[in-house]
């Protein structure tokens, strides 16, 4: 097979991971790299690390450009999905990796967001809980649109839902504080971005329940069997190019040892590819999942404090947005949902 | 007025920054600077950045060294403070920078520590409210014996103390995440403190409740007011070299405007000299305080969580351990607090 | 004495520092703080680590705001110097920490920055060699206009300038590489300046003889003794927020024992409050200058190479800014030259 | 085809390198994973980011445990590698990552090394001009010992032996001056090799003349064809993991214009299929080389200097390390250069 793909967006961060992963994907023909104030230039100049697309050309992001493709992917700003989607074909499958389509409530958006829905798309986290035995993994074959999650909400979603679908915490009142990489908030041109800014400073962002991942986290949880979630949510950027840890926790509903917390999380993930469960007194490092398409996690219960603590590491580019994007595109497709994906991390 | 000060552990980060806030102090004269197995050297191999001090020799920690001075600062790792301090006279100002003299419950120590209590000192957080309307610096005056607090307790309880003395939320269930500088963890060699290892990684260290600084916090929060206290607290690791950032977030106790938050934290440390409240919509960066003896602090509430939401900014080296304890020293011999210290942070 | 400064350009990285700097200078009391696009915003929302300067809201750059005071620096691109120094009176102290003045050949000007020269101003190195047993600074005190030296230009001047000036080198064929903070490149928004980009990155820029340092490097060591100097100057951005190290080399102009050099150092730098030779054996790191008016300076002899080595540790904001501007200011308005500097660094 | 490969030094950076690169090698398979106080220890403690070996354990390093593999990849301090080689029958593939077996010069070694030479072994880098149209990949296919370049002496000989094979420069006075990632001195537990000493800072290493790398670059550059080569070589130590910038000049030979230059090198690498001379303008970046066997090439003329100016970014643990013994491994058993190694890097 040969599938042959455009990326729009593809000088931005996330176009250049999908790119990255896709050149080492078998079964993909790269098609369209397409831009706005970029189109017109040579690709080289601004993914220097893709090497075999350096003398591309961008293209403009136009129907024409996208015709002709099997998989668009689209690595755009949000709000800008929707209308390049709407001038493609219903048979090419088309992966957002924006957040226009994630949100199944409307009214949700709205508050977050501000603007109109565009409305809702299957959800590309295979690895969701979405019912006993069910993952979201089974919704997506033969589907034609994917949003891809949130990168945050993948590392949270994550560490959590295996807790909240045994029952061993309440799923109000979680709290969720992450350690982000610079590359999370794209490559925008805001003073808090440079690298002057960055280096040496950790401060948080999107603080007090404003951050526009929370509902999407909270909509992944309820799927999960939380009935009543709330979370408290804060980011911080530190100064890694990439990387998130999340680390999250939530109240026990009652006592539960580490063994039986630890016998939950194996039950969920030990037939996963891309999570993995760390062995007890081993915790993740952001180090350990650069360039791979792995959740690593740690979990642990603090008896004097009531909670269970679980720490995630994930590449945002990757397992949070590019990796989780393939992965998705695999079983739209009817491809392993492994392929071309690694969960070999590039360290130190 | 010429205060003799030596410093043991002179050649260690701790050390270093007491001494580098010292060469500033315009009542100090610094007297032996004295280790371990640096005994014998050029300090200015050990601390090249403080010039002024380059070719003085480091001298062993003996009583004879540290004879004939009117303070002493210990920076020595946990368990070595007590059997120097001694060996000094009563009236000489001893101020410990490790975690010997901190805490006021013997249990606790040998619970977290696993070894005998060394006795508790004078607490050095000049700002802990310890009673309505009173703070520990009124404590401090004559005292000959200082515990320095531990920078990420300093860090916490100045985040979250106006919230439980004002009775905004509830003292059980707080959770703290905070990302550290290296400094931190000391000059220690240990793999996982390697440049190649911290370089680009986030990882979390003493997760589940085991933290040492845990303890300290709820003795501080207890002063404060907290009649049940309970802290999930987990710090992580990230590229900084200096520099605290505490997100902590506690359950509101009821309905409680932003407003009314920031009204109890402006009450508590409008007349602060070293702490600083920002501006509603203003969050504080660790760069901001690098250098200086300042924790800024930003909160809000975050209704649909149901948590008050506070972000805490400190140098671990300076508000969290150097300058918060010349600070006390200040205090201890009847000069104007802020004598020699500065608001000022080096930023970018 | 109660010397009034204004800042323009107060909001950057050079004004920031400078103004960083003037808050701890005894005879100094601040005035306006100008700026450009941030006019009529509060100053703690664009330099949050200068506490005591917060709540000050920026003015615009304009005679009126300038009017009244002793000192105006200007921190500004290069090429708007000119205009604002030409609305202030000639008795008003007016230091330039752009390139706009520092070239005395205004076909220099031309070559490398394509436009008309604003003219030369006295220059702002007080270190800098001008003949034998003749300094810069002699030239300094008086005068109404001073022309700050670029950072880099600082570092490989102070490197070079010793062995020149004793003929221990030639002059031609000198060669310097530097490792460079961002914080040189100021607030700009450009993506090269990101922080995704410039974490775990090093890369160079102005490479290949265009930069604009070059003949003011030149210039200088025409000064020290060099008859027919050239330099290959390369700078490349490393992930650090400040500080530079350059390392610069030098064809032996014939045998010379390290010692040698070692002493024609010393002969020049002894007595220098700013300028400090390590011991042999002993490399400058930039950690060791960072936030001090110190350059920190090792020298050595590789006899198989034929060349002479030597590597400089600056904080590009402080002796390759803010520092030696108020340095320079000192000398001009007729006060101790190290009054308010410091050259004690922060580190770790 | 089926290789078995062990790996001596599994535990360290260089050895952890070899092992992320063989598990994407479609020939190989990962036997035995030795080292030396880490033996018996889980192999996923040590390096995390290599899920799939995560439960081996570590072996000893004896010749018991390395029989029975085609290929020995011997990751271990200099002056280790003798020993364990020496254990090894003559048909298995012994690839030294270390430098034991580097120099042809036993006299260079006892000068640099200061010990006995070990001998010398075939040079594993394939690029490596040896003469008129030859290549030193053309002595590789079927030798059963490798010496792997160091990762310094790799960047600086592929960015001047064009321009020295050519004549277009002199061969004599070189300088390169590097900026080197923390990971190319090994995971040695070393006080300025710590993360709070690493983080924002720059610092030389090696200065003066006396640095390993200097015999085997001018050894290099001999084959290619300089006559009379010296090098001023200085290694900096900048905040990154990994990734050397090797900013390397030499005196024009004559006149030349920067596209004679650039038709010099494109003309020895245009088929090289992981050295890459970047477009006239764009410069390297080491981000584009992180994870990926390239090296990226800039170079111009700078006619005021007089000197041929190169940049070349690697990653010091592939193309400096493990991808280039890897390339050679594949030369050695006949397997075609480019299998399993990625010109593509993981940027940001």
């Amino acid at each position: 097979m040969s599938i042959k793909v455009a990326v729009t967006g593809a000088t931005g961060y996330a176009g250049g991971e999908v790119l990255r992963l896709l050149l080492a994907h078998p079964e993909v023909e790269i098609g369209a790299l397409t831009g706005a104030s970029t189109a017109g230039t040579r690709f080289g100049q601004h993914q220097p690390h893709l090497l075999p697309l350096a003398d591309r050309i961008v293209a403009e992001t136009t129907p024409e450009n996208l015709a002709g493709h099997d998989v668009v992917f689209l690595a755009l700003p949000h709000g800008a999905s929707g209308a390049v989607a709407a001038q493609l074909p219903d048979d090419v499958l088309v992966i957002d990796c924006g957040a226009d389509h994630r949100l199944e409530s409307a009214a949700d958006w709205t508050t977050y967001y501000g603007s109109e829905h565009a409305g809702t798309w299957p959800y590309g986290l295979p690895e969701l809980i979405v019912g006993e035995e069910s993952r979201q993994r089974e919704v997506l074959p033969g589907v034609r649109r994917i949003a891809v999650p949130g990168c945050n909400v993948t590392a949270v979603t994550l560490g959590l839902q295996p807790a909240v679908a045994a029952g061993i915490v309440e799923s109000a009142d979680l709290v969720a504080v992450l350690a982000n990489g610079f590359s999370g908030a794209g490559k925008a041109l805001k003073p808090h971005l440079l690298a002057a800014e960055g280096l040496g400073a950790a401060s948080p962002y999107g603080v007090g329940g404003v951050h526009r991942h929370i509902p999407e986290i909270l909509q992944n949880l309820r799927h999960a069997g939380a009935d009543e979630a709330t979370i408290s949510f804060t980011p911080t950027l530190v100064p890694m190019a990439r990387g998130i840890l999340a680390t999250a926790t939530a109240r026990l509903a009652s006592h539960a040892t580490s063994e039986v917390v630890r016998d939950a999380y194996d039950a969920v993930y030990a037939d996963e590819p891309f999570v993995h469960v760390l062995p007890e007194g081993q915790w993740p490092t952001t180090a350990a999942a650069i360039g791979a398409n792995t959740a690593l996690i740690g979990v642990t219960v603090d008896d004097r404090a009531g909670r269970l603590v679980t720490v995630t590491a994930i590449d945002n580019l990757v397992k949070g947005t590019a990796g989780g994007a393939i992965q998705s595109m695999n079983l739209a497709l009817g491809l392993p949902e492994t392929t071309g994906l690694t969960t070999i991390g590039v360290a130190p």
